[in-house]
């Protein structure tokens, strides 16, 4: 039997993999089980992007452009304009999924043995995507007590060798909720210019900041045009993670030119999910005053909630969906675990995602787990009721 | 400003590519371009699948699972065995489009530097998966006057050295249409099980067989069951080019688990495009006869037509909507550009894909050109008559 590469040994599995078998084996004890664990919201997707798709007068679902359809191309353009963000139709290629922005943007400018930079915790999927490149992975750690600040520069500039392409940012930040400032992201800026590095900012959590914070995206970094690329998706914005749309963004043409070849490659990105997409632009304001105003609550609920509970420590975050927050614990593995095989209250459990996955460096995060609220509210209610009492039984406690 | 990749600077770009600019002035001057050299056909969806586009019940469009609908790769395995071929819903991952297959199936089985056979002339975006997984394709010409049959396997076998790990197939070929007998598919199982290769069979073209062909699945091979490695697509099946729905599909648990990784690193394939294809399942095959009756005419007008131009050589396929022909010219990539640039006959000229693009060994395929017959009957016999008179007057010509 011939054997599979070491590429295929080397690719990380899912964080929560080791837990599913066991959130299955709850479901199967009767118990109800809140997904704090996935990024899914259960907010609507726009009738807009629905409708679109539904009247669209299609007879043959053919091929879009590589680099999507121009209309949608156009759109796009005046969606990030309109946001004060500068993007022409020519610095955008379609993809399917951030996910795939994201490999092509690797692929297009780094090699095999080359330097990531990444502030940790961070989405775990960016050390997927790293090992299909063939990229390393720099770990920077992010403090949870300066609630996931940038990293001292000084720190990040340390990381910087030979090997060096690029620092990965994502803004605001999945895991951890944290929007970078302005300022935070000029001292970036100063030493991916100095250091002539790409910087690869994931921005897809743009719309969901809270409190009046107002994200500012890399493509308005003046002075490094040619050194950004931004990834987006409409996953999130629109409640529409299943269309698989998202978007490689760039000034430089060197590397649109490059990730056209990969576009090419796969030939296009799916057709119908694309009709979806430039339709859900047509979103209503009011669309997101009301998803946003829903989040504050839920975020509210969820990290007061948690930060009353003894010993547990949770950043209030400005943006995105997800916080991470510290339990007195063992192990956020073992509690994860021990929450779905061991315990219930009033007939139901919590799912949690222990924080060591979205960490890079061994041994980091394993007092911590990452929590997506986006359940509703009486659910996270519950859900941060059960972690409460939880807390005051599970053998592995520290307080 | 910092530099692209070498991996972007070997990123091959598309074979037409070049031709692109030409195509377009030739619009600008009014002519009608009969487009012989793209896959995308002009037969429509069945309205099965579009339908169940129009009436599913989305409120949020969501991720599904990484290996695809469970009710889909039931369903396909359905399919599958309805073909008497060897697959059951375990063996599947959906994927974005076979391109992604191949993508995933490379790198779940080959490092960096390894190789794989390939015959020549192949379909080119196989050179664009294998840079992206970093592999170096080694090719084995096969020849225009056998009709591009197997190579003599001997020849295959004497490229097999300690770096080859797999053998690369499209069955029915696309650039060739050339459907392999079962008696070939055992001279490759043989040298596959003697040297412990992976197997690679891109089938998306099976239901394209002519003159009571039937296609013979590497799934059916016996004894190779953990070396192959089947990708499949509904681009072609269904008309459903721009869906990005195809599956990879092996028995080798290894292979499998390893492609989930990277297929839970891109999270899912679209979600609306897979509830097309679950429907496509639901073609009747009347379609099916219409569409290869179809195919029939297309192949027998154009084929027979090209071999009745003086100097022109086109083996007849069994398979797929492709053919590569032989012209009596210097180069088709100067012939392919006169034709768009120079010529026209009534207002018209042709747009075909010269087949150095789908030849891996420089200067193989100069003088051939591959030509998707794609089109409606009139305006491939126009084409065939545009490209009769061209050859009359090409400066380049050779008789």
């Amino acid at each position: 039997m011939p054997k599979i590469s070491a590429k295929a040994h080397e690719m990380p599995a899912s964080p929560i993999r080791k837990l599913v078998p066991f959130a299955e084996a709850a479901y199967k004890q009767g118990k109800t089980v809140y997904h704090l664990n996935i990024g899914q919201p259960d907010i609507h997707t726009p009738e807009t992007a629905i409708n679109a798709v539904k009247i669209a007068d299609l007879t043959v679902i053919e091929y879009s452009h590589s680099a999507g359809f121009q209309s949608y191309r156009d759109k796009l353009a005046k969606y990030y304009q309109k946001n004060d963000i500068n993007v022409n139709s020519e610095d955008i290629i379609i993809t399917t999924g951030g996910s795939e922005a994201l490999i092509f943007g690797f692929m297009s400018t780094c090699d095999p043995g080359d330097e990531v930079i990444i502030p940790e915790p961070f989405y775990a999927n960016y050390n997927g995507f790293a090992v299909m490149a063939g990229l390393n992975v720099v770990p920077v750690t992010a403090d949870i007590r300066d609630g996931f600040a940038l990293p001292p520069i000084e720190e990040i500039e340390k990381k910087i060798g030979p090997k060096t392409k690029a620092i990965v940012i994502c803004n605001p930040g999945n895991p951890t909720g944290y929007l970078y400032s302005k300022e935070e992201l000029e001292k970036l800026r100063d030493i991916v210019k100095k250091h002539d590095l790409f910087l690869f900012a994931d921005e897809v959590y743009r719309e969901f900041c809270y409190d009046g914070a107002v994200p500012f995206s890399v493509m308005n970094l003046e002075g490094i045009e040619n050194n950004v690329i931004m990834i987006d998706s409409v996953s999130k914005r629109y409640s529409m993670c299943g269309a698989r749309i998202g978007a490689l963004i760039s000034k430089n043409r060197e590397v649109m030119t490059s990730a056209l070849k990969f576009a090419q490659a796969r030939l296009s990105p799916p057709t119908i999910e694309q009709i979806a997409s430039e339709a859900a632009l047509d979103t209503p304001q009011s669309y997101f005053d009301e998803v946003v105003a829903e989040y504050v609550e839920r975020r509210n609920i969820t990290v007061d909630g948690l930060n009353k509970i003894p010993g547990v420590f949770c950043p209030k975050p400005s943006g995105a969906f997800y916080c991470v927050a510290e339990f007195p614990v063992d192990s956020t593995e073992k509690f994860c675990q021990w929450l779905l095989e061991e315990y219930e209250y009033e007939g139901a459990t919590v799912m949690m995602a222990p924080a060591s996955g979205f960490y890079s460096t061994p041994g980091k995060g394993e007092k911590e787990a990452r929590i997506a609220y986006v359940l509703k509210k009486e659910s996270l209610e519950k859900s941060v009721r059960i972690l409460e009492e939880a807390l005051k039984v599970y053998p592995g406690r520290t307080i």
